[in-house]
C-alpha cells in the first residue's frame, strides 16, 4: 500500500478527468501526474534522497494534494505542519524532524527569515504560493516546469510515509511516525465502511490539509479516483458557495464547522442537494446542531469518526443509522480495519460497561514516535495503542469516550456533564454555539456556567435561555450564569478550547 | 491486518447476530467466537505451535468458516486443499507444506488411509464431519467441547497466513505464501470498491471454500460482520432454494455456475429479490448469460473480478456499469488496492493498447512460493507480480486478458476468437453452455467446432444453431461442426477445460 497508488490508477483509467480544482484553476489527472513526477524530480535535484524529510507550511490548495503524492514519489518523508502553531512550535518540529526542504506559501512566507535563522537542517525553502517568489527561495512552479518527470520509487507498506507532529497538552509536540500501510489502512477501512466517498464523488477539503482528519478523506478520494476541490481555509460562506458550484458530494468537518455552515444566514439560499456524506470528528455533535443539519439537509448521511494522529487516524465510526438518542455521545463502533478494547491499569481487559483506557490494534497503529523510544514504549504495548483516552464499551460495541463525557462539573456534590447541558442549550432558537464549564465557587465547589454565541439576528436574554434549559434538564444542571461571546476560542482542528475559556475566567477573577 | 479482526469486531458489536448458517444449524457470533477459541486451544493441545501448517480437506460448511479464524488464532498456517484434486496431488501438497494436522470431513475420510501411509509429517487427522468419528481420528466437536477458550495470538500483517497450492498446467502444484496483509488488502479493496457486500449483507458460499475466490467474499463478510450461509457444494437448485430461504444478498460464482442457476427450470419459481450483488471470476461472461441474468434479476449488480491466487486474489474489477458492449471481454480496471501495468519481455512498460505481460503491484502480492526461491524470483520482480497472462490495457485503463481472447482458432489464415463465437451461440434460445475450439484440418489448418449443452426441453438441430450464428457473425467464424454434449468438462474452480475437450477429440481421431 502506498500513497501514490490511487494516482497511478487514475492516470490509467481517467487521465482526462478533473483531479484538482482550486479557485479558477483545475488540473486533470494526467496534468497532476505530470506535475507530481516533475516536482519529484525537482526535489531530487535539490538533493532530496531516500528518507529525507520535506515539510509543508501552507494553507489548503490544489498543490497540497500534489505534495502528498510528490514527496513519497521522490522517496522522501512528509512533514505537514500545523498552520495554527506558534513560530516556536514550528521551528521545534522542523528541527526535531531534521527537515531539509520546506514548502511554504504566501501566507507563511513572512515567517521564513525566522525559520532560516533557527533551522540549520533546512537547506531549501520552496515557495509554493501564487505571488512572486521571495528572494532566497526556489519556485515550486519553476521546479515543475524545469524538470523532466521521474518514475515513482513506489515507497510503500511499512516504509515511513510521514512525521505528523501532535501538540501534547504538555511539553513540545511529538512526531508521530506513520507508514504508508498505516495511512492506507485507515483510508481503505473508512471507505469500506460505506460511510465516506464513492466512485465519482467530489471531495471538498474544508478542514486544514495538514491534519490527519482531512488526510483520511484525501487518501480515500485518491483511492477511488475522486475529484479534489480545495479552499484556502475554512470559511462558512465559501463552503456553501463551493458545495453548490462544484456539486460536492463528500466533506469532512468538525462539529463547530458544521454549525457555522448550517447556521449561516445564506445557508438556505444555496443548492446543497449534491452533498451526500459528511464525516465529522474531534468531538460529539450536539443534538441542536444535528437537528438543524437534518432539517437543512434531510438526505445527508452523517458519520462520526473517532481517532487520533497515532491511529492514522480512524479507530471507530458512528454511522448515519446510529445517530439516535442515547448514541449521540458515543464515538461509534470499531472501524472495519481496527479493533478496540478497554484495558485497566495492569493491561487486562475490563468487563463491558466498565471504564478504562481505550486501546486500539490494527495495521493503522503508528510505527512510533520519532526518536522517542521511551514515549513509544509507554503507549505501544504488544501492538496495542494506548490512547490515553478514558472510556467504556457498551454491550453493542459502542465506544464512549468518558473524558469527553467527563468534561464534567461537580456542583454541590452532583456530577453535571457539560455535553448534556450544551445539548439542551443548542436546541434554543438563535443559539449558534455553546461551551459549558465550571466556575470555582466557595459554596458549591463549582457552578455551571455557559458561554454562548448568538446568531446575528437573535434577540434573547440569559433569563430566556435559562428558562428554556430548565424545561429540559434537572435544575442542578441548569447554568447559574451565561455570558454571550462574539466567538469561542478554537484549536487548529476546530475544537472549542475550554481550557482557554477557563483560563480567561481565572485571570478575570485574579 | 489479520484474518480474525472481523470476528473480534463482531464479538464486540453483534454477539447475538447469526454468524453462520449450515442446513438447520446456526451459530451466533458469540457461539462462533467461543468455538473458535476452544478449537484453537484444541489445536495447541495437539502440539500445533507457531507457524505449523494445518490443512483442510473438506466440502463447504459452517465449520470451514471457523477454520479460517481458528487456525490463525492458534498461531498456525492454513493449507486449504483443492477438493477436486487427485490423491497424488493432495499428498504432494501435504508433504510439500509439511502439514502436521489435517482437518478432514466425511466426504474425504475414505482417503485417510492413503494419506496416513504417504504423509509422515501429518501426525493427527481431525474429523470434522457430521458422521461418527472414524478410528484413529480426533473429533473436531470433541476438541471444541473439551477445551477451554484461549486468547487469539493475533497473528497479523506480514506473517504467513496460509499456503494456497495452485495447480500449474505443468508439473506439481506450488504453495503460494499469502500473508494476513495480502488477504485483507484484497478483501478491503474489493469491499471499498462498493461492488461487494455491505453491512447487514448475507453472504452465500456457493463456490468451494478452499478457493481464493470464495475466500475474498469470506473475509469481506468477516470485515463487515455479515452472516455466512454455507452449502456443501455448488448445486444450482440448492443455490436457488438457499437464496430464497436466507434472503441472500451477495454471492460469488463463476460464469458457468451463474448459467446453471439462471437457466435452471425452477429459477423463476424462487423469490430471488434479496440478491443485490453477484461477483464472478475465472472467465468472462457470455452475452447470452448476461442478458438472461439481467432478464431474471434486473436489479442485480454484476461485477467481474480478475486475479489469481498469487494476488490474494483480486487485481482488477469490471463493475456493474461497465457491463456494456465492448467491455464484456475486459477484466475491468485496477481494483482500489492494486496497480496493473503491461510490461514487455525486458520489463519495460508498453504503450497503451500494446500486448505484453500483465503485471500487478500492491500489498496483495504474495510473499512468494513456498520453498521455491527460483520460481518466486522468476515472477516477483521489484515487487511486481508477473502473472504470465498476456494482455493489454486500453486508454481508459481497462485490462484485456489476451490469452482469453487468444483462445483463438486460425482457419484459412483468419483469426477466430472463441469468445466471439460463444457469445453468438449463447444468444440462441435453448443453449445452456458452449465451448468453441479448433479441430485440426489439413485443408484449413483448423476448423471452428462448437461443443454445446442444450437445455433439457430444447429441440433444435446443429443446422438451426448454425443458421442463427450466421446471422450474427462473419461466415468464416461460423462453426463448421457442432456436437451436443450432456455436460462440459470443468475445473475445480468451475472453468470449462478446453484442453480436455481438445484432448478427447485428438484421442477420437487417433
Amino acid at each position: 500500500m502506498y500513497l501514490t497508488q490511487g494516482l497511478h490508477r487514475s492516470l490509467q483509467a481517467t487521465p482526462d478527468k478533473t483531479a484538482t480544482v482550486h479557485g479558477d484553476r483545475s488540473h486533470t489527472f494526467a496534468e497532476m501526474g505530470d506535475r507530481v513526477a516533475r516536482f519529484a524530480a525537482g526535489l531530487q535535484g535539490l538533493g532530496v534522497a531516500e528518507g529525507d524529510v520535506v515539510a509543508i507550511l501552507s494553507l489548503n490548495s490544489d498543490r497540497y494534494v500534489e505534495y502528498y503524492s510528490a514527496i513519497p514519489w521522490a522517496d522522501a518523508v512528509l512533514n505537514p505542519i500545523n498552520i495554527r502553531w506558534s513560530p516556536q512550535e514550528i521551528i521545534y518540529a522542523l528541527n526535531d524532524s531534521g527537515t531539509t526542504v520546506l514548502l511554504i506559501d504566501d501566507a507563511f512566507a513572512p515567517m521564513a527569515p525566522a525559520i532560516t535563522a533557527s533551522c540549520p537542517s533546512v537547506t531549501t525553502l520552496v515557495h509554493c504560493g501564487d505571488g512572486p517568489t521571495p528572494e532566497g527561495m526556489v519556485s515550486y512552479e519553476a521546479l515543475v516546469a524545469d524538470n523532466e518527470p521521474v518514475a515513482d520509487v513506489r515507497r510503500c507498506d511499512d516504509q515511513l510515509a510521514g512525521l505528523f507532529y501532535t501538540g501534547g497538552t504538555t511539553g513540545f509536540p511529538k512526531g508521530v511516525m506513520l507508514s504508508h500501510c498505516n495511512l492506507l489502512t485507515s483510508a481503505l477501512g473508512a471507505v469500506a465502511s460505506g460511510y465516506l466517498l464513492q466512485r465519482d464523488s467530489t471531495y471538498l477539503h474544508a478542514a486544514p490539509m495538514f491534519h490527519l482528519a482531512d488526510l483520511a478523506g484525501n487518501l480515500g478520494a485518491n483511492l477511488l479516483g475522486c475529484t479534489h476541490v480545495t479552499i484556502p481555509f475554512f470559511e462558512p460562506k465559501n463552503v456553501l458557495v463551493t458545495i453548490e458550484k462544484h456539486r460536492i458530494t463528500d466533506v469532512l468537518m468538525v462539529p463547530t464547522m458544521i454549525q457555522m455552515v448550517i447556521d449561516h444566514p445564506d445557508a438556505k439560499e444555496h443548492d446543497l442537494s449534491s452533498l451526500q456524506r459528511l464525516m465529522y470528528g474531534g468531538s460529539v455533535i450536539s443534538e441542536g446542531v444535528l437537528l438543524r443539519t437534518k432539517a437543512l439537509l434531510p438526505h445527508l448521511r452523517l458519520t462520526q469518526a473517532y481517532g487520533m494522529t497515532e491511529l492514522a487516524p480512524v479507530a471507530t465510526l458512528l454511522g448515519p443509522d446510529d445517530h439516535v438518542d442515547g448514541l449521540l455521545t458515543a464515538a461509534g463502533q470499531a472501524a472495519p480495519h481496527a479493533e478496540v478494547r478497554i484495558l485497566d491499569e495492569e493491561g487486562n481487559p475490563v468487563p463491558t460497561g466498565t471504564v478504562g483506557e481505550i486501546c486500539v490494534f490494527g495495521a493503522n497503529v503508528m510505527l512510533g514516535y520519532w526518536n522517542r523510544p521511551e514515549e513509544t514504549a509507554a503507549v505501544l504495548k504488544d501492538g496495542w495503542m494506548h490512547t490515553g483516552d478514558g472510556g467504556y464499551i457498551d454491550e453493542r460495541g459502542f465506544v464512549f469516550v468518558v473524558d469527553r463525557i467527563k468534561d464534567m462539573i461537580v456542583t454541590g456534590g452532583e456530577n453535571v456533564y457539560s455535553a448534556e447541558v450544551e445539548g439542551a442549550i443548542s436546541k434554543f432558537p438563535g443559539v449558534l454555539q455553546s461551551a459549558v464549564i465550571g466556575l470555582p465557587s466557595d459554596q458549591w465547589g463549582e457552578t455551571v456556567h455557559a458561554c454562548v454565541v448568538k446568531a446575528p439576528d437573535a434577540d434573547f436574554t440569559s433569563e430566556d435561555l435559562i428558562a428554556h434549559v430548565k424545561g429540559l434538564i434537572a435544575n442542578y444542571k441548569v447554568p447559574r450564569s451565561v455570558d454571550f461571546l462574539a466567538e469561542l476560542p478554537m484549536s487548529g482542528a476546530g475544537k472549542i478550547l475550554k481550557r482557554d475559556l477557563r483560563a480567561s475566567y481565572a485571570k478575570e477573577q485574579a
